[in-house]
């Protein structure tokens, strides 16, 4: 175990906000673990990373799985370091009339988007009280304060992993633990909006979309707050977002 | 099928509440059909609706498991009647510290108190819309609006139920469906609470614990409204309950 | 002072909806006292109410002058009887751009629709707590639970009464006092909305506006709670509103 | 005018946290604007900014006055430069029973803490549009959420000024405007709670109340924020605060 290195796990590092937030920590000295279900896609980031002079470490894991959690923490715990900040960033958008929706897919967007997340942070939180400081943050979206048509399951999660945020930030404040939950509003600058709404897409050009760096600098802030003055939520969205 | 007779389905009538609801619904004249995991703890509750002069029916039904709910949902359409109420009434209060929950534990209530909602309730949606009539009521509780330390698993439920309820009523709404949620604060007048909080039920002395039956009224005037003016959300709290 | 008399005070009894809470209690049995500023405009209101057999008196009474609202409450009390219900259903809905909005409009629409809210439930509560009983109704709207762009005034105010009402819920909840509000949330059958949102009115015809005689039931199904579970708070919308 | 120089405006600089968040922003490089009723006292926060290296300048004025907000924004842009920040920071936190309350007090503190923040906001909005730039803060309260018992005067100006903030945040951000509203929840190390909780401010010695400082930081973070991910709201408060 290498001495007085501080770790960030970010879980759920396959997207761009992901990778934003574990480049930016790794860029302030802390050594980036990033997990997601297949180890070899995570090379890029983990290179980009190292690239820029930062300790940056991959790996597989099913989020879902206690098993495979638990097995995680120990092993970052045990080989790296202990996890200063945990970030949670599974999502799971998938829209459908409640008329259509399967019993299959509403579990598995649950167990994606708010089991796991209960999983990894509790698992986090058990090593964390021990040490009476570290940072939880939790990836919201509009969808966890209100429930739209056609957004039942998705909604049903995201609600869930506010609802543990809350009540994390609650028993684990006073122990010196930081939980906070960021509410992102509005489509963010990802491949997949570039490849599935274009329209969107084209407001990058005036700024009409998030930059996963700009939601990563909103984590970074989160988690340099003094502890006379901790956020437990706030939200970001583009300027010219209806809401 | 019996023609003209207007069914209440009840999943979740194992409690004082359920039970209150369904005696409710069939003194106004609805076949009330409740569930449980195991019949013949209905039968107390389907003679006591019967001994009124009422019509009841008590069937087991797994909530969790979809192929017991659609088969629950058909036999009673094509022997019973069309369901005009749907009530879920299933709650899973089991506090524990987020730092001792196990997973099977926090899947377990939300697959009680909030996957069986959507099995159910999605089921009964795709008759009501083919009618274009229907109520839908869940039974919710503050921890869906809050989270409070040690209630993460409970208050993660509770969010999706709210969750829900919330798409499913800006969905089926236009669909002529009446979805609504009532949030019950307070403690309930059941063997639970006397036998567990003894100085919450001397409460009732002075109408400090709800009343089942009161809790039942509400959910009559819910499904009474007319469709000009619906109510989404109401809450139940005591006069003297501290909020 | 006539015995054995239960008094409803409606304040802001000019409109539809004020009109039919007064006629609703009335057929209950309740003496209604109705105010406006001019009396002279209520007359045909309390006519309606003495013609289908019910008490009805109406006083002009400027509901923004606390030595008017103390005039009344003491008159009220003194010739006709205790107060039990009161009623504060006086609107201001003005949209106005924030950068166009006067001084003299931000400050009436709050004098009219927050401020004469906080004089006249004052008022009354002074009475009923020595009572012990009683019940306070307040009419919000959706504006009091979001601020839209161009209705700062009037979110500022319906924000205040919503504040109004929860902070003396939960002062005089205890003292057995019933404060609730109602949030309308959609158009009103009114003049009004007929002379100057026709398409909106045309929604009548397919029940897509809310008829006062059913807001009026909501206000006396919230008086007839018993005091075990009673409800804060509930919202009225109709079924193809889009929310 | 001088050219090039970005102005701050803090209206209601005359407690910690007003005083805290000017020198934060003068220690950017802006030239800080601050006003009380009386200018006088606003000489050693003035004297300490420029003693710092900063630019300020302190001016009477009291903020529920039109005439005087019109003229002291006037004079302002006339004389030091466009109002590229302002923040509203008067409050009036007077806890009073329901039945006690008076029309006078009730008025007031919602004058102060309310309406001039709309006059205010107002005057320097109609600036910054003409720019299509700025930022605008208010700074809120719990008390903005929740209306507690004895709270219906503060409370319904804090529900107000977060009305404000809503709906100007909604119509001005298309208009490149940033509008935020930070939720303070918790005691702050000023003299009034040193002087009236000793207890609570004993809890400074392990950061249990908010460091104006660390306020002041949370202003100049949403300040700095991108367009594309502007925060509307965030709440702050001690890690042991009970909420």
């Amino acid at each position: 175990m290498t001495d007085n290195k501080k770790i960030v796990l970010v879980v759920g590092a396959g997207d761009a906000t992901g990778g934003a937030i574990a480049k930016r920590f790794a860029s302030e000295g802390y050594v980036a673990c990033v997990t997601r279900r297949s180890a070899d896609k995570l090379q890029p980031l983990v290179e980009s990373i190292q690239s820029a002079g930062g300790e940056a470490y991959g790996f597989a894991c099913d989020a879902r799985k206690e098993d495979q959690v638990i097995a995680l923490v120990e092993k970052i715990e045990n080989e790296l370091g202990p996890i200063e900040v945990f970030v949670f960033n599974i999502g799971a958008n998938v829209p459908c009339s409640i008329l259509e929706e399967t019993a299959r897919k509403y579990f598995k967007i649950w167990e994606m988007a708010c089991f796991s997340g209960f999983l990894n942070a509790r698992e986090v939180a058990k090593r964390m009280v021990t040490r009476q400081r570290g940072t939880i943050l939790f990836t919201g979206a509009t969808a966890g304060l209100r429930g739209a048509a056609g957004f039942a399951a998705f909604a049903g999660a995201k609600h869930g992993i506010r609802a543990l945020a809350q009540s994390m930030a609650r028993e684990l404040g006073p122990l010196n633990i930081h939980v906070a939950h960021v509410v992102v509003d509005g489509a963010i600058d990802t491949d997949f909006i570039r490849d599935n709404f274009p329209q969107k897409y084209a407001l990058k050009d005036q700024d009409g979309i998030l930059d996963p760096k700009h939601i990563a600098d909103s984590y970074w802030y989160l988690h340099s707050q003094p502890r006379d003055a901790w956020t437990f939520e706030l939200d970001l969205r583009p300027w010219n977002e209806p809401w």
